[in-house]
């Protein structure tokens, strides 16, 4: 109803949803054919789940730190599902119903880190979870999406697109996604999916400033700079 | 000073640390030389870092849920160190101050899963991250430890004794893990960092009891049961 509906839309408004809300982030890898390919690794037959830490979030207009001698770190440009009440064993058909709405949101990615870490059969969280590896939007009421399944979603480093993709390309839809999530992990206001990335991933610099949104919808821009300590 | 002492008790208190407080526990992996060599992995020159999702927190007198089908879950008994203010890039002489207290916990974990993530080159945060797979005692103020690096930590499954270590074999000591994780992840009250687990890990069964303790300071028991869908 609308009462709940403008509590929520309060709750999750401007830096709220960053600061106060969810304690975690449920990362899916691998989730477009594309760019499943373009790492070299196989198309899925079950979810790639992974966590980020909800300190890794940043938003406008504070920059994208970047760790001096990490190696390359990648653009990972996503949607975000935003889930609005607890749930667990959550039915597919009854998914939708616990999600609040959407926030666009960068996976940054220490790809070097990433890369060594699979090599050894070790954990991403590192390379996954730094501070401002998360970049995310402000939150978008869910009655702003008419099709979740429907997004272009774009990403330009400084003036050269580098992603360019829709949500219908994904291989596990947010349904499924939120269904199998929480079959593993209960589910709680606040916590955020990210639904992967299309092809495209690359390398942003320190200096260099990216760009992305979901047409129609929203617009982001982050500048990268060297992490100080 | 006191009154700060008296109010950070009053947060940690009982159930209060699991449901409200904490975004994050960090937990280390393969901390004890016997316990790195007894799962055929090489001693770490660098700590091993992994996230556990907080809702896999339980507390007595609620089970361990395994859920069917999942292959071997494990025991592993560790010492949690709680945080108590918000910090990054923290100095190895200044970590203690930011320790509120400690927590006993067992880093449950599924191995079949982990084994073929590991494999795979796939992330740990499935096999380590399921409700229930985080069992902790009550906040234990750090004033009632005299030394966290001299701790023995027991664990027992029904009558047979499985672990028995002591806090000072570990690789990585607890000033320099807040140090070295604080350089990756925002610390913020709440969090808790697992600190690794002495060898003698095995296989926990549905009916099965874990009871586990800190000699001197604390003690608790788990049943284990199949969980529900
Ligand atoms: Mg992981
Ligand atoms: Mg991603
Ligand atoms: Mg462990």
């Amino acid at each position: 109803d609308c009462t709940k509906d403008l509590r929520t839309m309060k709750k999750f408004a401007g830096n709220k949803l960053v600061t106060s809300f969810g304690k975690k982030i449920i990362a899916i890898g691998r989730n477009y054919v594309e760019h499943a390919k373009e790492l070299g690794n196989e198309v899925p037959k079950a979810p790639v789940v992974f966590l980020k830490p909800t300190s890794s979030y940043v938003k406008e207009p504070n920059p994208i730190e970047i760790p001096a001698g990490i190696g390359e770190v990648h653009h990972e440009v996503e949607l975000g599902v935003v889930i609005g009440k607890e749930g667990k064993n959550i039915q597919e058909d009854q998914a939708m119903d616990y999600v609040a709405g959407y926030v666009l949101a960068l996976d940054m990615t220490g790809r070097d880190l990433q890369a060594a870490a699979k090599k050894k059969g070790l954990p991403w969280s590192v390379a996954k979870g730094y501070d401002t590896f998360t970049p995310v939007s402000d939150f978008i009421n869910k009655a702003k999406i008419q099709d979740p399944n429907n997004l272009n979603l774009w990403l330009k480093v400084d003036d050269e697109m580098r992603q360019d993709g829709n949500t219908n390309q994904m291989i596990f839809k947010i349904p499924f996604l939120i269904s199998h999530v929480s079959n593993i992990f209960t589910l709680q206001e606040g916590d955020v999916i990210l639904t992967g990335t299309p092809s495209g991933v690359g390398p942003v610099h320190v200096g260099q400033t990216v760009t992305c949104g979901i047409k129609d919808v929203v617009e982001m821009k982050f500048a990268a700079v060297e992490r100080g300590s």
